[in-house]
């Protein structure tokens, strides 16, 4: 028996339209660009993604063709998803923090048919359009005026080319499950892996991350993304804050402390997302400019951990929440956020940072799980660490192509590639990459909690932890340290300082001391760099 | 192209697994209908839902049997609805304030075969069983001990029937599109009609309730839905609490101030909704005994209008927001809600009560138009009023056999039988039911709108306002009016006091002062018996 209820698909386009039938005038202020900051409305937005839709249309631009943009956070950016969406085409995010030739491999992966970028990153364009032969035009983010002169081939500024259309258009009729989106992975090995939205995904996260104990935003709130469009969807951000009707801040190409501050100030913003890395910038511009914060609420911090130094610093000197975050491109992709249940919602001090430092629990719409390696799901008691696995209507079901396949379940779980821990009130708290855990005897050691023990001693400059190979474990764990210029800690030393606080069976069977450590562009540790390195090595209880 | 994104169907059951696992601890509170109060978790709940699924298979109940339940608001009551649903069943909400007769009445059409039911229904369910042979088994929601004797047939307590299942029992499998709940609408004409809610539509409503301008509850509320369960889903606060993780405090039986009351005060109740008459009864009793209400901070109050006394007390004498909110069992039943956006927000004294006085806006997943009579859109200016008309996932698309088809638009549009404006920030507010609206010369004149003008001046205890044949305007009003005892307004000083506070063309043609004006059951004025009575009035102007 079937229910009686309507057959009301879940578009992204809907979201727009609500916005701009029910918070029409509400402000989305960029920075553009160009320079100034410039104002517009969910209104003229949808006015404009029509435009957007029917131009692309008029070019020939056809229902489930890739169109990828290549910019920072602004109206325009918003307005061409919108309108990309809209007429049934994918939206497909560059990341241009990638080297040229990457998002050219991406590009003719995705087979982009058409291309919307930013004045920035034209440089780039030049660079890599001769080798991504699926390309059709290249519409710069700017107006005539600005356009600069270039080799470039079937270029042409954005205002001029929507100038073509007048936004007589309708939004075309599709299927919740056909793709909207695109954003590529790229993980420390292989190549880069497609996640493909749906209209169903995309609209459902959005729902999703307006629950009150998950972005909790609401029309009143005043949101600054300062997480890029290009890293996962702004967190999900570019659909929720039009589907709750905020006002939206967009900081443009500049994410430096000062500029995030002028526009917190100006625009009285009262809840922003970003990385570890924007806010680092952001407190050091406040403590040494003496400024404070009085309109922000909450800040959202995922990417990375969050050090426990700066929820510390965000709650108690300027009285900004802190909701720690953790999520995947794969997930859409918020996977948990640490809004504080009533079991922790009265914690002070120590206890509240202890909570804060977990990565928090999943809404409503994601599923969690922790297994050991042969499956088997693990307790739920803050403790036991095992591979974090999730399921849900907004988590990839494959990647774009077939690669990757051995992360799908048959029963339906992704695996996260994370090892984590879950509390008996469902937070969640990475422990670790899964390939960067130690295997010894069976059971699991993380290598990151005995990084966190050995930087604790005062001559240790950086410490890394490798899983070596041993004939009666299988692996037992190496500390590679970097002492502080002029330290001399010896091997026994540090040991000696671990003993205690962890596991006794957890201490490393030796130390190599290294001058340097091996580093990712983003700033991590690369360990499969130093598994290269220590392959080799020969434990003293081997 | 399709999305690479999970199947996972939006079905009910994941709601309580949800709540189960992220919330295992959080309390249901039940006044129970035995006398004491009794204590709950959403883990127990989930476990005796799964219990309740398994029993009814085991008593040979399949997918897409409608199971009725007649009972006040209790943890029994909510465990068996998920276990229906999650057995495939359909739970079946009857309205106990109905007539035995339409009870029987709309248990056949739905051809109920299973029955869960409150001590105090019992004596109905004795009347009626002979007369709805579908019906199977009946469980009485008490234990064996206050189990009283009864001439029914195939009775058994609810505890004594639940022990018969281990919980060993996976949900079954479905479509989201299926049924998974009934609730029967009782006009003031026909028969009443069956809405069928999908396991989709549920869960899209629990979702839309649960963003920050709608509910907008938290895991940290207390919720308490004095609104019945079979009085449209409790306003799906059944299914938003445990999507959200809130503390659910149940009401059983005892809808009166002082047991109100005491659950407010005794839970700590943050959020509370119900119909008017029940806040009523409440502050009634706070002026009595000159209680306080420090817990408590929104009360969504819907059913009928909000009177703005009413919101007044509750927003400056207690410090209790007021949410008024609309919405019919055809919508799951939301519809709108008057959180304050940021255009309203900073509102004071009358300015704020002027809006609190409209039913809000809706949030996303509902679509709103007002249309006149050809069906034309008619703008939105706060003023001009049209027939509303819905749109949405949570809409229904029919009722159960096909019964008033003429309500549901070729394109989609439910008509909702009521007359609204909105204005220019979405705010909708009723200003009639289509069907009292009076046509004169083509032009509606609202006959509510009428009404609270007349009932303003001194002399007047009671107005009506019907439309009676003209034979040149085809309707014009007639003001029928119940004068305070000992007092002798006339025709000519009441026309005259409305004039100038409406237009002009609005004026009563004609007074007809009555000793008393018929009611429905729920205290609203019987307008079809008001017509019937004065349809062969011949007003001076004809």
């Amino acid at each position: 028996m079937l229910g009686l209820m309507q057959h009301w698909p879940l578009l992204c386009h809907k979201i727009i339209d609500h916005a701009a039938r029910q918070h029409g005038r509400r402000e989305i202020v960029s920075r553009s660009v160009e320079g100034p900051i410039v104002r517009t409305t969910y209104g003229e937005a949808r006015a404009r993604a029509l435009r957007v839709a029917q131009r692309l249309a008029a070019d020939g631009y056809r229902r489930g063709d890739r169109i990828a943009t290549l910019a920072w956070n602004t109206a325009r950016h918003l307005e061409t998803w919108y309108g990309i969406m809209g007429m049934g085409g994918v939206y497909h995010t560059l990341n241009p923090r990638l080297f040229p030739e990457q998002i050219a491999w991406i590009m003719n992966h995705a087979e982009d048919r058409c291309l919307f970028v930013d004045l920035t990153f034209l440089p780039i364009v030049e660079k890599i359009a001769s080798s991504v032969p699926s390309l059709g035009r290249v519409i710069v983010l700017t107006d005539g005026a600005h356009l600069p002169a270039t080799a470039l081939a079937n270029v042409v500024a954005y205002e001029d080319w929507l100038a073509g259309a007048d936004g007589d258009f309708d939004w075309v009729s599709l299927d919740e499950n056909e793709a909207c989106g695109m954003c590529y992975t790229s993980g420390t090995t292989g190549d880069p892996k497609g996640v493909v939205y749906s209209h169903r995904s995309n609209v459902l996260h959005a729902m999703m991350a307006a629950q009150p104990d998950a972005m909790g935003v609401n029309s009143r709130d005043v949101i600054l993304p300062v997480v890029p469009m290009f890293h996962a969807n702004a967190w999900g951000l570019a659909q929720t804050a039009p589907l709750i009707g905020a006002k939206l801040v967009m900081p443009g190409g500049r994410m430096d402390g000062e500029s995030i501050y002028e526009l917190l100030d100006t625009e009285k913003v009262s809840f922003t997302a970003a990385v570890p890395t924007v806010w680092l910038m952001l407190l050091q511009h406040l403590e040494e400019t003496g400024k404070k914060l009085p309109h922000l609420k909450r800040v959202v911090i995922g990417g990375s951990a969050c050090p426990r130094a700066m929820t510390e610093k965000f709650e108690k000197n300027y009285g900004v929440e802190v909701v720690h975050a953790w999520g995947m491109t794969e997930m859409s992709p918020l996977g948990s956020l640490g809004s504080l249940k009533p079991e922790y919602a009265g914690l002070e001090g120590d206890a509240r940072l202890d909570i804060k430092e977990k990565q928090g629990h999943p809404p409503f719409g994601v599923e969690m799980r922790i297994t050991d390696d042969d499956g088997n799901e693990l307790p739920w008691d803050g403790k036991t660490f095992g591979r974090l696995k999730v399921r849900g209507p907004a988590v990839a079901s494959s990647y774009y192509g077939g690669a990757g396949a051995d992360q799908f379940d048959a029963d339906g779980w992704f695996d996260t590639g994370d090892v984590a821990h879950i509390d008996q009130n469902g937070y969640m708290q990475i422990t670790d990459r899964a390939k960067d855990v130690i295997k010894s005897g069976g059971e699991w050691i993380s290598s990151i909690e005995l990084e966190n023990l050995a930087i604790g001693h005062p001559d240790v400059a950086e410490a890394a932890v490798i899983g070596v190979a041993h004939p009666k474990w299988d692996e037992r764990p190496l500390l590679i340290v970097v002492r502080k210029p002029g330290r001399t800690v010896t091997r026994e030393a540090l040991i000696d300082y671990m003993a205690g606080k962890c596991a006794k069976w957890w201490l490393p069977d030796d130390v190599a001391f290294v001058d340097e450590i091996p580093h990712t562009a983003t700033g991590k540790i690369q360990k499969i760099t130093l598994r290269e390195q220590f392959k080799d090595y020969r434990l003293p209880t081997a």
